[in-house]
Order: C-alpha cells, then sequence, then structure tokens
C-alpha cells in the first residue's frame, strides 16, 4: 500500500531511524480500518496479568480465551494487538502476518502491596522477533521512586528493539509516592510523562485522558501566567500532543475504565478534537459482547477518522 | 508412540515453540501409565531442600535416599519426576532415558526469617541440558515484594529454556506481605497465580487446591455479581482451569499436606471433576511405604484416566 | 580549519586521548563564531525532561519544537547543541554535520521525590555513534549518596566513549543529603565537583557560578589560612578554574534561572574576567524570541571572544 | 594408584560429573596416609582472614608463614590442604602436584558488624585453574537473610569449577537472624544445611559437630514421634551423615575451637563411630608446635581409618 | 639493571605469578634512588578527589597542576607515582616510560556523608594498560558494611590486572560501622587489615602507621597472654610486617596528616627500625616547596636504605 501524504508526514519525524524500524512503523499506520489516516486504534489486553483474570474476562466469558482477542482485534480492523507474552505466544503461530503484534515486555500484578510500583520485566526483545510481532510495548511509571529502573531496562531494550528492526509502544502512568492521587491524572502531570517518554525514544506514546487538575506548584504558576485553557479535555490533550515534540509524536489515549457507550464516545470526540493520534482501548472492547465491541470501536474510528 | 487426538489437541495450543520444545512436552504427555491421556502425574521431591530432611525423610527413611524417589516414580508410572539439582545429578547418569527429569532451577529452605520470600536460583538451564532433563522446573510467590525478582529471573531463564529445547514448568505459590494467610489459597488469589504463570510463559503450571476464599475486595464484588459458584472444590478447580487461557494451558495441582488415602483420593476426585489435567504429589506418596504409595498413584491416575 | 596557536595548547592538555577523541574535541573548538578562539558558547536543552515541558517551553512556545533548538544553536553560531536522545533523535538526520552534536546520556525528571538524587541512564555510546554525536554528555550529583553509581556508570560509559572516539562534557552539579541548599553552589564545593569531574576524566566540565559561600569547615581553614578572595564572581570562577588541573581542563558555566538581558551579561563578563572557557545557555537563550537569544549569544560569545 | 573398592563405591555416586571432575575427587581420596580408605583429613587455613592473625597465629608463630601450613598439610599425609587466594598464591608454584589445594573462593572478617552475615567472594575458578588446585571451596551461612546471595553466587561458581573439572568443598556454617546462637550447631540445623550443600551439587560437604539440641518445632515432632536419638554425638552424626543422601556424600567435620587433645580424640571417634568420612582441623593442628601437630593429625587419621 | 640479591629474594615470594606481573612488580623495585635495595617510596597525590583541591593544594599551589607531581616523582627519584584516572592521563604521554605509573582505580571524596563508606570505582585496568601504567592502585575499607563491595570489586579488578600483567598496590584503612574511631589505627586491626590485603592478593600493601591501642576484646587477650609489645611504633610495625605473611609481602606505610619535617622523619625511622618496606607520602611531599620536598624524600630514601 503507498504511503499517504499525512503517513509520509508523520514518518519524516522518524528519519534517524532505521528503515527497519520505519517499515514497522509503517506496517501498524497501514493496517486496519483507519490504514493511511496517520490515527491508530489498538487493541490492548494486559488486564489479566494486571488486575487479575476474573475482574478482566467475567463479563465476557469468551476473554478467558487468547484466541478471543486477536480475533477481535482483526474483526474491528485495529491497528495493532497488544498483550504480555503468554497471550502472543499462544496465537503468534496461527495468526502470523494477519494483524501487527506487539509484545508488552513489563507488566505488573495487584497481588503485592509496594510503595514504589515497578513493572517486572516479563518478556525479551528476542521474544517479540521470534514471535514475529511489530513492536515492543513498555510501561513507565513516572513519580516512582523506582523510576530509575524503569526507564534505564527500557534504555536496554529500546536500544535492543531498535538493532531488530522494532519500534517501541510506551504507556506512560505517573504514579508512586511522588504524586498525589489526584496528581496522576494532572495535566502538567500527563503532560510531562508524554515529554519523558519521547525524550527516551519512544516511538509512539500512550497517555491517559488527563483531568483539570495542576499538580506543581511551578507548572501551575506556567499555567496561569500564560492562560493555558485546560478545561476541557481537548485543551488538555492539545497541551500533552504539544508537549510531544509540538505534535511530532503519536500521542495515544487510554480508555481507562469500562463505562457506557455515549459517554465513552463522548471522550473519544474530545481526544480526537484535541488533536489524539488515536485510541488504545482494552475493557472498554473485550469486556462488551463482540458484535457491540466491533461496533463500538468501528464507532470510535470513525470518530477519529473525521477528525 | 503415535500421538492421541487429545495430546494433539493439547499441543496445538503451543504452536508457537520450536519442535525441540514441543517434543519434550510430548515426552512428558506420553510417558508412564497416563501416556496419550492428556493428563499427568508428577513426583516432586524438593522438600529435603525446602522442609529439611527430617520431615521429609524419616516417616520412610528410604526416602534419605536419592535413588529412592526416582525408582518409586517409574515403578508408579508417573509421567516425570521433579527435583532440585543435587537429587537429580545423584541419579542422572544411571536412569538416563527412564523417566522425563524436571530440574526445579529455584528454591527456598526454612532456616531464615523473611517477610518477603524469595526463592534461590540453585541450578541453571545448562544443568538441565547436561543432566538430560525433559524440562526446567521453577517456583513463584506471587503476592512477595520480591515477586520481580522472581519474575525476572524466570524470564531469562525461560528463555535460555527455550533456546535449549525445554519447556518450563512453574510452581505458583502465592504468599508474601502482600497477601493474608488464608489469601494465599483463596480461588481468586490462584487463579490470579495461575493466569499470571501463563501469560509469564510456562507450559505447564501447577498450583495448590484453591480454598472457598476470596481475598481482594474487586475480584469478590466480580465474584458476587455473575454468581461464579466456589463451594465445592470442583467449582473452584474449574475458574482456576478457565483461568489459564480458557483450560488451553495444562494446569496440575499439588497434593499438600499429608493426609489419609481416602481424603486424598476424595480430593483428587474434585480435581479431576473440576477440569485439572493431573496432580504433583510428593509428601503423599514417598512418606509412604512404597507398595502403598504405588499404589495410591495408581489410584489416582486411574481418577484422571476416567475423568 | 587550521588549529590557532590556542587550541593547539588546549590540545596539548589531552595528549594522552586518541587520535578520534582529539578530532572531536576540536570539531567542537573549530566550530561556530568563536571557532579557534578556544572558546565554547553551547546550546543546551534538556529541560523538557528536569523540568518539564510546560515550565520549559511556554514562554516561547517555539520552544516545544525539537527542531527549533538545532537551529537556533546553529543560527547563534554556538560550538554544539545537547540534548536527550528523543531530541537529539528527531534532528539527527536532516542536521548531520551542521553542527556538533552532544547527546546527553542520563537525566532526571522532578515527578519522584527522593533524598539522594541519581539520575537515570536514558541514553547509550552506541545511540551517540549511531546519530553522529561529537560527544556525549552525563551529570554527576557530588554529594547525594547515590554519587558511586553516578561515578561508575560514568567510569563505564566514559570507557566507551573513548574507544568510539568521543569525548565526554560532564555536568557537575553537587546536591543530596550531604550538603545545605546554600552549600550546592558554595565555591569550596564547585571547586571541588569540578576537580573531581577532571579525575574522573572528562574533557569539558560544566559546573555552575559559584556563589560568596564556604560549605565544609576543613576548606574554610584553608580559604582564611590563605586568604583567597572570593569575594567576587570572576575570584571564584578563577579558584574554579585553578582547580581543575590548573586551568589546563576546558571549564564552561551554565546560566541558571532565566534573568533579564543585563544581568545576564554582567555575570558573563565576570566569568570571562575568570578565566571560564564558556558558558552553556539554555532557558536564558531558547525561552527568549530568536532573535533576541541569537542577538544575546552573540552578545556572549564577543565577552568571551575579548576575554 | 588403582581405586580401592571403597573408593570405587564412593565413586559411584558421582556419575554424573565428567570425568575431569571425578579425576580430582579421586586425587583427593587417594592422596596421603588415608590414600584408598574412602577417609578424608584437610587442613583448612584460612583463619587469618576469619579471626585474623593475632588470633590465629600467634600460639604457635610460625603459622605466620604461609609456607609452614602447607608443609604441615604434606608432613602429616593430609588429603588436601585448603586456603584463601593470597596463601595458595604464595606457595602454588613451589609446591605443585605435592598435594591437592583447595582454593577457598569465599571469605569473611570480623572487623565490620553485621546482622545477616555473608562471605565475600574473594577468589574466582580462574584462579583455582591458574594455581593448579584440585577443588573449590566455598561457604554457605544457611539462616542468614543473606543467604540467597551465597547460594547464586555458588550456583555460578560451581557451574564454572564444573565446566573446569573442579569439584566443590562446601563449608556449611548455619548463622544469622534466623536462627537462636545455640541454633547454629542444633542437631536438625546441621543436618539441614548438610541437605542443603547435597541438593547445591557439593561434592564435599564440611559441617560441625552437631549438639544435642532441637531448634525448629516441626523438625522436633519429628524427632520425637520417631524416637531418633540426638543423645550421643555418634547418634548426631550418623543423622546427618544419612541426612546427605543416605551416606552417599563425602561429609566431614571440622574440628572447632582449640582443645586439648585427649578430648580432641574422643570427638574424633565419636565424628568416627557415627559415619563421619573424615575431619578438617585447623587451629587444633597448626596452632600446636608442628611434632605434636603431626603427631595429632596421624592419630586423627588412625582413627579414621580403623572406622 | 640486573637483580640484587634482595630483590631477588623478594620475587621469590611473588613465584606464581606470570612474568608479566613480575616483570612489573621489578620495573617499581629497581626504579628510582632505592632500586635494588628492596625498599620503595612512592609518590600518591589523590587528595584533589578524597579532600578537595583546596585543602590539598593551596599550601603549595604549583600542586593544582598534574604536571608538578610527576615531576616532582621523577626529581626526587621516587619508585612510582600513583594517582587517579584524571592526574595519569594528563601526563601520561609525555611522561611515558619515565617513572612507573600507579592507576587509583577507586576513589572517594568528602561531600556525602554515609555511614558505610565505600570508593566508587572510578578507572579501568584497561585505562592502566591504555596509559601505560605499570600497577593498579586499590583501596578497601575493611570495617565498613560496605567492605564486601569493595573486596569483590577488587577480587574482578586484581583478575583482570593480572591478566594484563599488572601487579596490585592496595591502600587497606579500617574504617565503618564496625569500628571505634580510635580502632581504626589500632595495632591489630592494621595487621588484620594487611593480612586481608595478603590474602586478597595484593602484591604490596599500604597501611597507616598503627597506634598503641587494641580494638578487638579477643584479639587483646592473645596480646596479653603472648606478651606481645606494642609500645613503640616500631613493635607495632613489626608485629604488622609479620601480620603480611610472615614479612614475605612488600608492606609500606603511608605518611599521613602533614607535620613538621624531624617528627616525620623520627616516624619514618621508627617504620624502617620495625621492617617496613618503605613509605608511601603525598601531603607531607607536595605541599612543601620542591626543593623541600625533594630534600625530605631522599632523606626518607636514605633512612630506609640503610635500614
Amino acid at each position: 500500500m503507498a504511503l499517504s501524504d499525512r503517513v509520509k508526514q508523520i514518518m519524516s519525524w522518524y528519519g534517524s531511524d532505521t528503515p527497519g524500524v520505519r517499515a514497522n512503523l509503517v506496517r501498524m499506520l497501514n493496517h486496519g480500518n483507519l490504514a493511511g489516516t496517520g490515527k491508530m486504534v489498538i487493541l490492548p489486553v494486559d488486564q489479566g496479568f494486571e488486575h487479575g483474570p476474573v475482574r478482566s474476562f467475567q463479563p465476557n466469558p469468551e476473554g478467558y480465551d487468547p484466541e478471543y482477542h486477536v480475533q477481535l482485534a482483526i474483526d474491528a480492523g485495529c491497528n495493532a494487538y497488544a498483550a504480555p507474552l503468554g497471550f502472543l505466544e499462544f496465537v503468534a503461530d496461527r495468526y502470523a502476518g494477519q494483524i501487527p503484534l506487539i509484545l508488552k515486555l513489563n507488566n505488573s500484578d495487584t497481588l503485592a502491596k509496594v510503595d514504589q510500583p515497578c513493572s517486572a520485566v516479563t518478556g525479551s526483545v528476542r521474544d517479540a522477533v521470534r514471535l514475529g510481532c511489530t513492536a515492543i510495548g513498555y510501561t513507565i511509571y513516572p513519580g516512582s521512586g523506582q523510576r530509575n529502573t524503569m526507564y534505564q531496562d527500557l534504555r536496554q531494550l529500546i536500544l535492543e528493539a531498535k538493532d531488530s528492526g522494532l519500534p517501541t509502544v510506551l504507556w506512560a502512568y505517573p504514579r508512586g509516592a511522588g504524586l498525589s492521587k489526584e496528581g496522576e491524572q494532572a495535566v502538567d502531570v500527563t503532560a510531562y510523562a508524554a515529554q519523558i517518554s519521547a525524550q527516551l525514544g519512544a516511538h509512539v506514546i500512550k497517555i491517559k485522558p488527563p483531568k483539570d487538575h495542576i499538580e506543581q506548584a511551578e507548572a501551575k504558576k506556567v499555567f496561569e501566567k500564560y492562560n493555558i485553557s485546560t478545561k476541557t479535555l481537548s485543551d488538555r490533550v492539545r497541551h500533552c500532543v504539544q508537549s510531544s515534540f509540538n505534535g511530532k509524536r503519536i500521542v495515544i489515549f487510554s480508555g481507562g475504565e469500562a463505562k457506557d457507550t455515549p459517554a465513552l464516545l463522548d471522550e473519544v470526540r474530545e481526544l480526537a478534537k484535541g488533536g489524539a493520534f488515536g485510541s488504545i482501548m482494552g475493557r472498554n472492547a473485550f469486556q462488551r459482547p463482540k458484535a457491540e465491541a466491533v461496533k463500538l470501536l468501528h464507532d470510535v474510528m470513525d470518530i477519529f477518522r473525521k477528525a
């Protein structure tokens, strides 16, 4: 498939990467219903590890089966499907080449209590290559006392991934003793996390929809001095996208907790209006019956296509 | 030996693995009295390290001798025999090729008091290859503050094992400061541990028979909302098997503390009814006189064969 | 470009380095408006990572775009442009060969609260080579309980950098539980940090303009006994330059917080009078409108050229 | 020298080892006065490091000289001489081939106060090979919170040693916060430490003579239920030897603190009666005048030979 | 230069070392005014790093310049010159082959407050080779809770150094939470530190002149029982030399704090009388005017030559 002008423009921002990394980035941009638009909707299913199986899959028990999710991503025309090692190993052989796979290289469970959270590295770049993946995924927790461990493990993985022709999708979730609970989704903190991600060399950055709260006193002064609007979600999204190399890095947003369809589509409209490159939508997709999920994902894609 | 339909079905779930890893998985499924049934009964003898020699072997002092156990596993027609480095080194030369051996790569003793338990890595994949083993074994303690160390050491070992054509049998024993004592065998926690094991890339998962307790408040809501029955052991086993990729990973159960034969066989019947792929039975086997132990293991195998 | 006598003299201090490292040092000394003078003005832009995007770039929003900064450095005739991985990757392909690039290999954000600060290693020497950089940059925090980690990571990076023909620019910022807040810029501490940097093998040392305060009691006695003047900034700069192998290492000074132009130029005059080899000027440059910034940088260069 | 039946029997327990490792084990069993008996008396001199020079060597000042000890071991006809790197380097060239040397790879001094003891690794397998050693030695402290570090370092060293054809002699000294002072030599703890050593892959296990105390409540129940006698030292030794793979690992005992000759020989008689494979005797040997020491070691050897 | 009988005797103690390591040891013993005597006076200049530049160099400001020190060492006829990476890199090219250089591989500054001191590794064996050094230098702090880290890093460096033909000079400075302030220079502790150094494989051991204090209760009993005199410095030096393999390791003493010339020469006379192999003299040398320093060093050498 030839490159659209928009995809060419996006790819011009990644000029220092090797043709191998660039090819895999194009594969994600040119796959599924949004192919060629420069927008992305990704299905991520790491909740079995992160929240446990019953909370994740009981609402739609078909989801206990790893095959269900990759098929959902294909049927819905997503750009890519992201999951931990076990889920991808289960499907990689039979689904080889049917949809870009992102191997999430670190994961965290909720069984241990820790003040300074840190995901465990549970997969390797060699696994991603072996399984025919298109990218690696990784999560950082800015604000955690363990952040340096996560940044430094990432540094090594991102270097190996680039050597193997794989771009990096980075989940940036601020949390830890350095932040208030409300501060985890504060607009300044979210934008800061996006900036850190871009500086660490991520190709695609995933953040949460920022809330109308400013956490850091020094940042608050600047927001006030320059009258930066944070009232609407689209305002806040715009600030985060700007904070990601002036919109020249692919920034996508998570859907967060399960919610009803109208509320979710409203939120997506705000994301799109603010300049988001897309969504990464897990629980809101796979916890619905399949037909509903496909319909929802199509509706989301339509919003981004028209943005 | 040709593959039975059930073994073919099971092997279809491990399609991303190399022929080398698959061959060793087949070797375990096609060995002993349960060969070809897709069920497994494994004899594990790591209690000398984990609980000390006198508690483990005095009830049947023949067990002080490493040769006793491998011979018991052969005589009883087990699918495999699992032990730490020393025990396997003692027998590997003379018993080469007679029964699949699983080298347990980490172990923990009870002489030190620690809040956040972590087994020491006491063997290597190269040892497993050198000793002609069919698989590696490894223990994780979800719930421990040291869980990331265990998950990450496993990540490296599982990668090396796959490179050497060896599948991984994972003991998942939740414990540590994140859990109440009762919570260590709670049904939600056990199912969660099975899910984590599957996501980490384990080929065979070993968990404890779950008890009728739910540890995590968030999980409790879901069990209640969806009326998931946890009353009988078979109900709880069914949930754990479902939580292991919808029953598409081999999940076996430990026998736990020594108990009398009728109680033990009742438990095994519940395991089998709930969809367990088999049992891993140590103390209940080797602490009985040999003839009794063989009889017991045969009875257990019969229950699984007929399930 | 032939070497001026001054550059020859400076290069005579680095005689144990390989021709590769020496060539890159010459490249920086012979680039831009100050080429051949032995003086250096460098534009560093790591504030997006260190202080967050809004505080760094909102005052002049063109700075959200990574391309803005490298172009500013070129337009102003700086000797080099320094930034973290993400910013350099964004421009390295299109600006290859146009200005010496310094890859800052470690960075710290303000989202986590820690007593003993330590920057995370966020890039590698291989990245610097891949991106065509002329030097690596690194930050140490003498005074931190984590200093050994930083010194030892640096030891490894500096060794790799020398093997790859890259000199090292070292940011020496005393901070941490070992120092009072005032002590972080004390003249004795700043001079000590410069000495440590030189002993660690740095080629270019960057320190903050020292203040008229002496932190360590043992040092205070010596300043008093030998009547070492610390009254003017030029006095204090002179002591720091002397403390850097008697002025035989390149020592440059940061501009610190944004301030008005006359105050800033006064400070630079004092730096130059004290023997500084130049300035590294970030926020004071890129937070002004571009024309003003270029004018300011030119004025700064003029002061150093005439010193 | 041809193998005696007893040595053949012992060697049959180490059948999974390479010919190289087996050859070195035979070298120790076939050296000195006890050659061919399957018994071993080893001279270990690490007390200079472990307790300091004055306490170790002043009682017989000839012992300050490293050459004294290796000559004592040769003159007394010991099976092997064990010492840290420095002591072995001092003599390895001149004494090459005259007596099997065991390089003790970790050591601990008494100058620092720590709750969770851990010996430092002070030598490497490559040193052992370079110095022509016959085996490596290593100390573990079961009961210490640092035990995993020691077990894991050992795992690596034992693997390297096997690759280099070197067997491992393991000093198993329970201590640390997990144990009471009395518990360090309790019979259950000593037997447990021997079992751990055997499981870790040690070829020769060195433990202390166990005392008539049971530390662990769970173990106490078993000793009582099965009426295991712990009254005489020979009873307790028998239990420890049984706990070492039913007597199929070479288990030797330390002499402990210096004491008078009759008491010491009484103790050795009890060790021999209980099935000990020999003694490792340091201070009781080298702190006596040489002639006395040789006489004592000969008497000890006689006891073991006749056992 | 042919070997004197004394140098031959000394070299006979290092017979297990490779010809390469032995050659470099000879180079130090056969260099300068004391060549061939078996005695050594070394100039060490790491105080810029350890105490800061102003305290170290202001008393004789020529010392700010790295070139000053190596020239002083040459002019005074020292056996060797020891310094950290930066100082050696500054002079290695121009002074190649003129005097043996010792690269001090770890260093500590006084800017951070720590209870358990540990020097940072600031150079590598590859640096030592690259700079044409004759030996590596390293500091251990017995008594510190971090001692194992230092011993283990040393183990690796000493192994690499031996592979590169470089002997090791070990600074043994007891300190840390395990010792009282007075205990840091206690005679038992100093002798113990020398023994540890020798056991770790050091070729040359540097300790402080021991004071008339005994720190460890167990050691005190032995000193008293055997009437070991500790009254004069020469008595205490003799004990330390004896504790270093009965005088068969090269043991040299530091000069400590700056003091007046007669006091210093008196101390040196005691060192020589006690059997010291020489002195390592920093501040007492380079803080004096050059002519005085050369005179002093010559006087010190004379004392050792005549001893």
